[in-house]
């Protein structure tokens, strides 16, 4: 049975006038709260995601996409390379470091130049372009919970980090797609969905997605995975990727890299689920990948995710206290059983098989 | 150096007329608010340790001490006996699982009938017993302080888990009291202070007494702490114990499991300090030790050490998710360097080593 989900983190609809509508879930407010934003404003939807309504690189990446295409809707004929000029600039704007941003961008750019080329300025082309994204995506999405269920065990727990599933994504997700693949295909298993100080994604929005789509799941904070392992109950760890070094090290989430080494004491394997956009071969080990280092204040205070007003912050450390707060780790290719990709599953070594699957995924697209 | 705090989680006074004062600082404001009860009523007395105004076992063993003592000092003369049996068992009922607590009462207890059969019956004398009780309790914690400093690096990061502190004793703590020795006698340490999810133990209570004392500490979250052994930065843990099986298998907070894990993959030391008291040599193995669940609400909301009138707890995951929230794991001894006790310190094997040190503790009380 093919995965499914019944969450949309991104929609767009196309009125009879033309008009595009964005739909998203306000993941700021979540999981109190369930609120949907139906944005008929471009500037609505840049400014969505600078505020992180939306987050997740590539649902971030559709997000922008349709907005650009929604801006291009209302755009004057006779104004149309302002707009689309301030537009475009407009986006890349709204989170600087969202590679998928900038890719999706791109994409809308290389159609609006072959249309241009061709005589033709057509909003409905971009919103066409921007459903494709959406589309590739849901089907990366669902390309990796293909490779990846056949690596998961037939039944027992497996523990998962971060948010990675139909909230982050245009589809099914990457790591939590490949668990929803695995339920899907018929496999006894059972979700430990680790909760992911400091920012609680785990919490708040894997656990609202478990939920939502009715998936076995139990909660723990991070510092019960060591002891579910030590307990037997825990026979396999996956979670997703920022960005993949040419020799497999693995930039994820803060608390990647000790889940990785809980494993390897307990002899359990730990995937990697991420599509081949993640690998970047440019970057020849994780040493080279800069860690963001984030505010104090998301360890200091709970309930930075949302606006002070809609969710008033509890202060959780004393003021004067020094605080470290990298916003990722790197796990060493070693500690990684396989990554699995929309092209297929890689496993150690990592820098052939990376190679190649990149270059698949580049003859594709 | 000897190793100081300003710390002072209970104190005592007398009044003139024989009146006792009983003085907490209510730990479940912490760290935002820095409030002291001040109590003449040995049933508010008992009602704080009840609500967790004061936690930590040896304070509130402290704790209960001053209160019996209080109450007797109240109690008319022609109805000593009543009054006795009433407070012991009143205070008994505080914290049904507290091991000092009934170890404090039994103090008084032995007190009373040596007094009692001297044809004395002195609320004094039990005021001195509970300063005794504290007394000791200081003392304990400024040798296991001296013992343990000496295993500390020279300079270096050390990883500190939960609370040990002088909040949860009478003196400079357990393992936060090794950290206080080792900076007292000079030694370069950082200290690294983890969160400790889901009660915060760690950002509400050891990062508050760090800044207090101005002892050199960073916050971090808990799954940070792989990362920043990985990164050099970490050179020794050391934790507390809330039970030490005979075989040297240790009991703490939820968490300790994983910290052990991290320290061995990375060829760190790992330390418990806790006194002799927390040996239980009738528990051959931590396999015998019984694990706590704790309710779901400490993990699903954030704020729960407070009463919610005072802290308004924050949802942070979803109505309907499971949740496990185990308060303890077992570290077995294979993986403990050292148990820092108040006689000395034990290595492995540690059968021997701490019924040797159980047995000179109790020679000397």
């Amino acid at each position: 049975m093919e995965a499914t989900t019944q969450i949309e983190a991104v929609t767009c609809q196309a009125l009879d006038n033309g008009q595009l509508i964005v739909r998203l879930i306000d993941q700021r407010l979540l999981p109190e709260q369930e609120v949907w934003r139906e944005l008929s404003d471009p500037e609505e939807v840049a400014q969505a995601i600078t505020d992180m309504v939306v987050r997740g690189a590539p649902a971030i990446g559709v997000t922008a996409a349709y907005g650009l295409a929604q801006a291009m809707a209302l755009a004057p004929a006779d104004d149309w390379d302002a707009a689309w000029d301030k537009w475009c600039a407009r986006f890349a704007a709204t989170r600087p470091t969202a590679v998928n941003l900038f890719w999706a961008i791109d994409r809308l750019s290389r159609r609006a130049e072959r249309d241009h080329a061709a005589g033709q300025r057509s909003a409905a082309a971009l919103f066409e372009e921007a459903t494709a994204v959406h589309d590739e995506d849901r089907a990366a999405c669902a390309a990796m919970g293909r490779h990846g269920a056949a690596l998961l065990p037939d039944s027992g727990g497996v523990l998962h980090h971060c948010n990675t599933g139909a909230l982050a994504t245009g589809g099914i997700g990457t790591a939590l797609g490949v668990l929803r693949a695995g339920v899907a295909a018929g496999k006894d298993l059972h979700i430990w969905v680790d909760e992911t100080r400091p920012y609680l994604q785990g919490a708040r929005l894997t656990a609202w997605e478990c939920v939502q789509d009715n998936l076995p799941a139990t909660l723990i904070t991070d510092n019960m995975a060591g002891w579910m392992m030590q307990q037997g109950k825990i026979a396999a760890a996956i979670v997703g990727s920022d960005r993949i070094a040419a020799n497999g090290d693995v930039a994820n989430k803060i608390g990647t890299y000790a889940v990785a080494v809980l494993c390897k004491h307990h002899g359990i394997p730990f995937y990697v689920a991420a599509p081949t956009s993640t690998v970047d071969l440019a970057c020849p080990t994780g040493a080279e990948i800069p860690i963001e280092q984030r505010t104090k204040r998301e360890v200091s205070h709970v309930g930075g995710w949302a606006p002070a007003e809609l969710v008033p912050p509890l202060q959780v450390a004393p003021a004067g206290i020094g605080i470290e707060n990298p916003a990722f780790d790197v796990t060493p290719a070693e500690l990684v059983t396989a990554i699995i990709t929309e092209q297929g599953v890689a496993q150690a070594p990592y820098a052939d098989a990376l190679s190649q699957m990149v270059a698949a995924a580049t003859r594709t697209t």
